[in-house]
């Protein structure tokens, strides 16, 4: 992941907002086997970080644990939903229908973090009037009336490279505050739209990593 | 990313891995811009991270700062590559080639960061034998012999979650030792083979948290 805007300096460091998402992950996953509490050192060495990270990263926010008890799991959960504002379902505009958005559509975890595609517009008149998993695609034209109605802020843009530029001008019309860019292009925009680009290279990369060292741990 | 291999506890910390991947973007977006070297504390504030964290991060690996110049672009760029593993090409199969295969397919970043996709299977007769970005599909069945001739060590599962576990049961039997799951599912798997899961939601998270900020901020 990468934030594309570069002129302000954020006051939580975007890396302790990534790793609230993944601390979300994991207390999830602990809420779904049973378990109540856990300490900041288990929950650290889940994800390969020390006690006092942990403790930090919460503490930009508040103060979360108790003494002798640790975590209570799903209250934690509710802490971290709230903090990254996901408490609330947000409903979503997707724009491009070709294969990656109709992939999109289908990715289930979009709905269980609290998210909702609810508009769905591509240009191509074989897609427009389809619908993908009950959702019928619309003309990108009808794309700001549709927002302004819906009261959607933001925005899954899954178009070509060389079609992003101008559908982000759109969408910033239309009153779009947040994109998730899948388009492989670096996106110019103004300070009060926040975009984040999804850059799948980047597990790819960390996976290799994970094999270079197993490799060399069995040598 | 989330990954879902927990017990043991890596020597270099996850978060660090992923910032490498994040210095290295910005690195080599400042090569195409011209740059040729870039302090500690500057390469820090594009990602939101301090000059002693990018030290820190570094010293893990070696010692790659000249002091009164800092780092080197180009250099950095080839060390952080080496590290990764990603100073050679990793040829990759990719297993499921429904939407989100074929867009995966098409998506370039791979190939830019020393990826190839030289394998695709499926187990649908109306994928198999059709060709997507000049690569023909071939039949799962074949993958144990495909994937053994070719040497490859990564696998890109996007099945669907019901036939992820099948699947990554014959490609662990294939040799395969590096899995990038796209798969909305938890894979139970030997400490032999690193997984790393891709969480689309995670992004949108983030999208969400710098957007409830932005609008705090301009309240």
């Amino acid at each position: 992941m990468t934030n594309q805007k570069q002129d302000s300096e954020p006051s939580v460091p975007k890396a302790v907002v990534s790793r609230l998402s993944l601390y979300l992950r994991e207390l999830q996953q602990l809420l779904r086997v049973g378990r109540k509490t856990i300490s900041s050192s288990k929950l650290g060495s889940r994800l390969g970080v020390t006690d006092t990270q942990v403790r930090k990263d919460f503490a930009y926010f508040g103060q979360f644990g108790y003494p002798g008890i640790g975590y209570r799991c799903e209250e934690l959960v509710g802490e971290i939903r709230q903090i990254l504002g996901t408490d609330h379902t947000w409903p979503a505009a997707l724009i491009g229908c070709g294969n990656l958005g109709q992939a999109l559509l289908g990715y289930r975890g979009f709905s269980r973090q609290g998210f909702q595609v609810k508009l769905a517009f591509d240009i191509s008149p074989e897609l427009v009037g389809q619908s993908f998993e009950g959702l019928v695609v619309d003309h990108l034209d009808r794309m700001p009336e549709l927002v302004r109605e819906n009261e959607i802020r933001l925005a899954i843009l899954a178009v070509p490279a060389k079609a992003a530029n101008e559908a982000v001008e759109r969408l910033i019309e239309a009153g779009i505050t947040g994109i998730l860019n899948f388009a492989p292009v670096t996106l110019t925009l103004p300070q009060s739209v926040s975009v984040v680009g999804v850059d799948l290279a980047m597990e790819l990369e960390q996976l290799a990593f994970a094999v270079v060292q197993q490799t060399n741990s069995s040598k």
